[in-house]
């Protein structure tokens, strides 16, 4: 028996929109974050336009170069889907339809058509599999997935559909796999630090007494927030990465959050920081304000891609100009004549209008500079005041000086104004287990 | 010489980030649609780790199926930036630093270091080029990217930071790729339909006299707008394609836009009706406020998303409260009480409210039930009513049903609010060449 850690996979995206950069792909990835997971090694990806004898192929190529290769796409009605086919032929095996996918399309067909009759030929293509494959039926979609152990390794196809793709991957494929091997998920660590740049994370890092040698370790960025990841090779002893767990922990105190590990699309991925605070302010049971500027709405757009979030979210009031932080949030004109509308004095005073305006219990604000426009030498570009108002009627406020272009400067306020919430809020009530 | 349509091209992308799930490709997808718009066919894109073997067979393997191939990422100073050495490998050249790159990462490096012997030795790795290559100097990174051409065709070497590999390929790898090979761009056409949904643009599509048979036929959707292409296949005539469009936009008038032609990022591309607003917006000298419920933000954050666009936006109102509603926007809560606040009345006076709260010559409104929860029998997930007050005093109202989950139906919402004001105001100012 190999050891565990060697088992690989490859993927095979198929789709002529892909590679024609029609379509951004989402199931690659998170194919990729899944299978690493449960640590299966993915030695590559491979995106093919609908093309028959380049999908026969890779399919057996791939099959040649990794213990399991699995297939995304090409399992639609039209002439374009090659998928089974090419499978059929990459592999040796019939193409068979499968009785109880093909009477779901049927009782499905019977909501559109009157008769089985006027079911166009090709619908029932959807229902196609290799014989002696393990089907797995699609519980969002028609056409199922499945997957066969073939003297190459086991061949895994799954529909295009990301919904559909990540639903089988979950209640399907996983299972499967581990029924098949032995596999130990990668012994490893993440963290994300919020509200420092890339380099400032980078050198610290490189600072940090860490058995580099046996734990491998990757960053990756996106603004305003900072992925640290440290894998345990072979060689590592389970204290190389509990030592470096405590020594990343002290270095970035206060601005750390240990990642969900359950396993995320890489838009659940993407949202996992605001998920966060989205969950502190219903355990909390508060309500919350905003009030923004340069993030132009960005922060209430965060925390309402959750529902439920209406439980929490007061309301909130995007005030570009300055007449409408004096109309709307009650900030007093002559302070902005004073210190400009990028200043704490404004920041502090919209967060106090906003909480008062939608009776909430607290209240971020945030203006600022996000360009390529608008910057001076006294206040240029990616600077940034940020204020919170709490329900004991304290202000907090907070000078950000921001990096990047203006999406990034626009991400990274919005970030770490839910950050100066998140402390505050993790101040008064420490969630259990941290 | 074979016939221009036929130059292939294959896109490597290396980085054990992309592998294991960590980061969304965004290289891939941006190099597939640039090539594709300049006539080359994509064959396919491979994703690796960094592994040197892997690097050097994936690059001969690919040079072998295709004319050009374009790698994508390695080039950084770290022991994991395997992509010279490997192509060094796989070509059969030498590496060489190319003086022009060092000198310019000199002075860089002189910002952060006192002295010349203090640089690490590893930072001019990034230096390094393959002998006989044409250097293409990065405008917004470090290490360069070059081409290579070799008797088995032309191999070029891109940053994998994605601002970095848009910038080349825009200003040097493009006119590279043009100078060595007789292109002609696809012949196309390009389409955004919005508001309504895949399966009934699908069917009406189908219904249309179009010669599908030699054209080409693609549709992608995304909440809110679906894309349509048709590409023409060598035996098209011109005639085809311009009845096509003919048809195509005679089916689908009102809600159709056509698509930029310009080279977008997948960002940009995503951007692409926002953008159309946004410059419309500019274009009429008109100012706006919004006043949102369901999609929380979701329309300033998306109208904000562009420099230059507080020349327009007054300001927005997120109220996912009926006290919000009450408050912020002067909504009678009497409406509220008989009508509930997702209807017409609420929409209407939400509109009403924003349009003198903030001053402004235009206001949208939106107020729905985006799910999951929320729904009931009278009123259920998806129903949402948008408004829209002009300068003129008129209110125009609609009501959506909307399908998908809460993000479909909150970014659906968002484009067919913007899709209200975008008809309004060209109703008003035809833009030239429409």
């Amino acid at each position: 028996l190999r050891p565990p850690a060697s088992i690989s996979a490859s993927i095979c995206l198929s789709g002529s929109e892909l590679t024609r950069g029609r379509t951004r792909d989402a199931n690659g990835v998170f194919l990729a974050a899944a299978l690493s997971r449960i640590g299966i090694r993915v030695r590559e990806i491979r995106i093919v336009p609908d093309d028959y004898e380049l999908l026969v192929a890779t399919f057996r190529d791939l099959a040649e170069r990794s213990d399991v290769v699995i297939s995304s796409g090409g399992l639609g009605p039209t002439a374009d889907d090659l998928t089974v086919a090419a499978a059929a032929e990459a592999f040796g095996r019939l193409v068979v339809r499968d009785g109880e996918a093909r009477e779901r399309m049927l009782r499905f067909a019977l909501k559109r058509f009157a008769t089985e009759a006027e079911i166009p030929a090709n619908y029932f293509k959807q229902a196609e599999v290799l014989e002696g494959s393990e089907v797995f039926l699609n519980p969002t979609g028609l056409a199922p997935g499945f997957a066969l152990a073939t003297e190459r390794g086991i061949f895994i196809v799954l529909p295009g559909v990301p919904r559909e793709l990540a639903a089988l991957y979950r209640e399907r494929v996983e299972p499967y796999l581990r029924a098949r091997f032995e596999l130990s998920p990668p012994r490893a660590i993440r963290r994300k630090v919020l509200g420092l740049p890339e380099s400032v994370v980078e050198a610290r890092m490189q600072e940090l007494p860490i058995a580099f040698e046996r734990l491998e370790y990757g960053i990756s960025a996106r603004p305003g927030e900072i992925t640290i990841e440290l894998l345990a090779r072979s060689d590592a002893s389970d204290n190389d990465l509990h030592e470096a767990e405590k020594l990343v922990d002290a270095e970035f105190r206060g601005s750390i959050i240990a990642l969900p590990t359950s396993l995320g699309t890489p838009v659940e991925e993407e949202r996992a920081h605001a998920a966060y605070v989205h969950h502190l302010l219903l355990r909390n049971g508060t309500t919350l304000a905003t009030a923004e500027s340069c993030t132009g709405g960005l922060v209430a757009k965060r925390l309402t891609d959750f529902a439920g979030s209406s439980a929490y979210f007061a309301g909130g009031a995007t005030t570009y100009s300055n007449q409408a932080k004096v109309d709307l949030l009650g900030v007093d004109p002559a302070e902005i004549e004073r210190h400009g509308a990028v200043s704490e004095p404004v920041a502090i005073a919209m967060a106090r209008g906003a909480k008062e305006r939608f009776r909430a219990d607290h209240a971020i604000s945030i203006t600022g500079i996000a360009g390529p426009g608008g910057g001076t030498k006294e206040k240029p570009v990616g600077l940034v005041w940020i204020a919170l108002a709490t329900p004991d009627g304290r202000i907090l406020s907070e000078r950000l000086d921001l990096r990047g272009d203006r999406d990034a400067i626009r991400a990274s306020a919005a970030v770490l104004a839910l950050e100066l919430l998140r402390k505050n809020l993790e101040d008064r009530t420490p969630p259990p287990g941290r």
